[in-house]
C-alpha cells in the first residue's frame, strides 16, 4: 500500500514560514494583496477562486476580486489590467485562463509586470523557468508538485522522471523544474507510443494529462512515486484525478490523492508568490 | 553500416529555396544583411564567423562584422547593439556568447529586438520556443538538427527521442522542437544514471553534451538514428564529435559526421533566419 502524500500536510508546513513573513510585512505597514481578475464565471474558475481566497485570507493576504463580463473587449481588459498592475498596494495578479475566444492572449500576456505575475502568464517568467533561472515566478501547479516531493523527502536528483502531459501550465514547466533538480526527464503525451511501458520505467511519475483515471496499476512498479495533477469530472459526475487511485495505491510506493493532493498545495504556492512579491518591495 | 546524413546535402536543398527568396528581396531593392557582433577574437568564434560569412555571402546576404575589444564595457556594448539594432538595413544580429565575464548577459539580452534576434538570444524568442510558437526564431543548432532529420525522411512523430545535454543553446530548445513534432522526449545530462541504457532505448539519439566521443556503439541499436551536435578538440588536437563515429557508424542506422554534419546546416539556418527577417519587412 502506497504512502499517501497529503497536500494538507505540505500546506501546513508551508504556512508556518508564510505567517512569519506576513508578520514581518505587517510590521512594515504592508498587507500583502492578491488581485484576482476573472472574465465571466466558469464553475472551475469559481472553485479555484474560492480555494485561493480561503488560503490567502488564512495567511493574512488580502484578496481583491475583479470580475468582468465574459464579453469584455480586449482593449478594456488591457486597460483594466494596466490599472490594477499600476496599483502599488497590489503585489500579485492572477488572471483566469483560458480567456474568452475574442481576446488574443498574446496581446494581454505582457501586460502583467513580471514581478506581479504570480502565476507565470508573462512570457518573461516562462523564459526564466525554461532557462532554470529561479528569480521569476514558475506556474503554481508544477511548483506544488516539487514542494510535495520535497516535503516527503523524495529527491528527483538522478531519478527517471516521467511526465504525462506537455501543457504550458504543467507539463513543460514541470519538466524544467525537474531538470533543474537534475532528474532525467521524459515528457509523454497523447502521441506517445507504449505509454504504459514508459510510465512503468519511471521512478517518479507525474500525471498531468487531463484524462480521468488513465494511469492504471499496470503503469507503475512497486518503487514508483506517483503524483496526480489531474482534476476531472467523470461520467458519473464525481471528481477524479488522472490516476486510477484505487488500483494504483496498491501498486506504487507513494501517491497523492485527488482531491487533497496537488491542488491543496497549489494555492499555498500562489500565496507564497504574493508574499514574495510583497517582500521584494521591502528590499528584503 | 549506417547511412551517412551529410550536412552539405541538406544545405544544398535549403539553398535553392533561399536563393529564390533573396532574388525576390533584391527585386524589391533589399539586400538581406546580417550584423555579427563579436567581443575579442576567440578561435571558436572566428571559425564560426568564417563559416557563417561564407554561407551568407554565397546566398547574397551581406555580412557586416562589428568587432570590439574584449574589455569593452557593458554600457558601451548596449549602446552599440542599440545602434545596430536601430539600423533598418540590418535584418539579423548574431552576438557571440558567452560574453566576457564583466558583462551581465541579463542586461544585454533584451536589447536585440526579437525580430532581428536570429540566434534566439532574447528571452522573448526562447519563450516562444518553449511554448511551441513558431513565430519567433529558435536557436540555429537545434533547428539544424530538425532540418537534417526532415531532409532524410525521418519523422520524430511518436518516436522515442533521447537528447544528451540540457543547454539553452541546444538541449532544451531541441527538446521543445521535438515535442512540437510529437516525439516522446527524454533529456539526459551529466547526472543521468544508466545513460548507456537510456540512450540505447532511443529511436533518435542526439548527442549535445560537449564531450568528445562519449557516445559509443553500446549506446545505440541497429535502428538508432544518431545526430552528433558536438564539436570538440580531443587530446591529440583533432576535431571530434560527441559520438565515437568509427564504432557507432557500424552499429546505428543513420549518423551525422563531424565535421560536415550539423554545423554545416547551422549556418544555413542562420542565413534563412536573416532572409526571413528581411522578408517580413516586405510585408510578405
Amino acid at each position: 500500500m502506497a504512502v499517501l502524500m497529503k497536500g494538507a500536510e505540505v500546506a501546513a508546513a508551508m504556512k508556518e514560514k508564510m505567517l512569519k513573513d506576513v508578520d514581518e510585512l505587517n510590521k512594515n505597514g504592508i498587507t500583502p494583496c492578491l488581485a484576482i481578475v476573472r472574465l465571466g464565471s466558469k464553475p472551475d474558475d469559481l472553485a479555484y477562486e474560492r480555494a485561493a481566497v480561503k488560503k490567502c485570507e488564512g495567511l493574512g493576504i488580502k484578496c481583491t476580486i475583479f470580475e468582468y463580463a465574459e464579453e469584455t473587449t480586449q482593449d478594456r481588459l488591457i486597460e483594466e489590467i494596466k490599472r490594477i498592475d499600476g496599483d502599488t498596494s497590489v503585489h500579485g495578479i492572477l488572471l483566469f485562463r483560458p480567456l474568452p475566444g475574442h481576446i488574443n492572449e498574446d496581446a494581454v500576456k505582457y501586460i502583467i509586470s513580471p514581478g506581479k505575475d504570480v502565476d507565470c502568464f508573462n512570457p518573461l517568467n516562462a523564459a526564466k523557468v525554461f532557462a532554470g533561472d529561479e528569480s521569476g515566478f514558475a506556474p503554481c501547479t508544477p511548483e506544488a508538485v516539487m514542494e510535495i516531493l520535497e516535503h516527503y523527502g523524495i529527491q528527483p536528483e538522478g531519478k527517471r522522471v516521467v511526465i504525462v502531459g506537455r501543457s504550458m501550465v504543467v507539463g513543460k514547466p514541470l519538466s524544467m523544474l525537474m531538470l533543474k533538480k537534475n532528474a532525467t526527464v521524459t515528457i509523454c503525451h497523447t502521441r506517445t507510443r507504449s505509454l504504459e511501458e514508459t510510465c512503468r520505467g519511471a521512478e517518479i511519475l507525474v500525471a498531468a494529462a487531463g484524462k480521468a483515471r488513465m494511469v492504471k496499476d499496470s503503469f507503475v512498479s512497486g518503487d514508483s512515486v506517483v503524483v496526480d495533477v489531474g482534476i476531472n469530472v467523470d461520467e458519473s459526475g464525481s471528481l477524479a484525478g488522472d490516476v486510477d487511485f484505487e488500483s494504483v495505491e496498491k501498486a506504487a510506493s507513494y501517491i497523492t490523492p485527488v482531491p487533497g493532493g496537488v491542488g491543496t498545495v497549489t494555492t499555498s504556492v500562489l500565496a507564497r508568490h504574493v508574499i514574495r512579491s510583497a517582500m521584494a518591495g521591502l528590499g528584503a
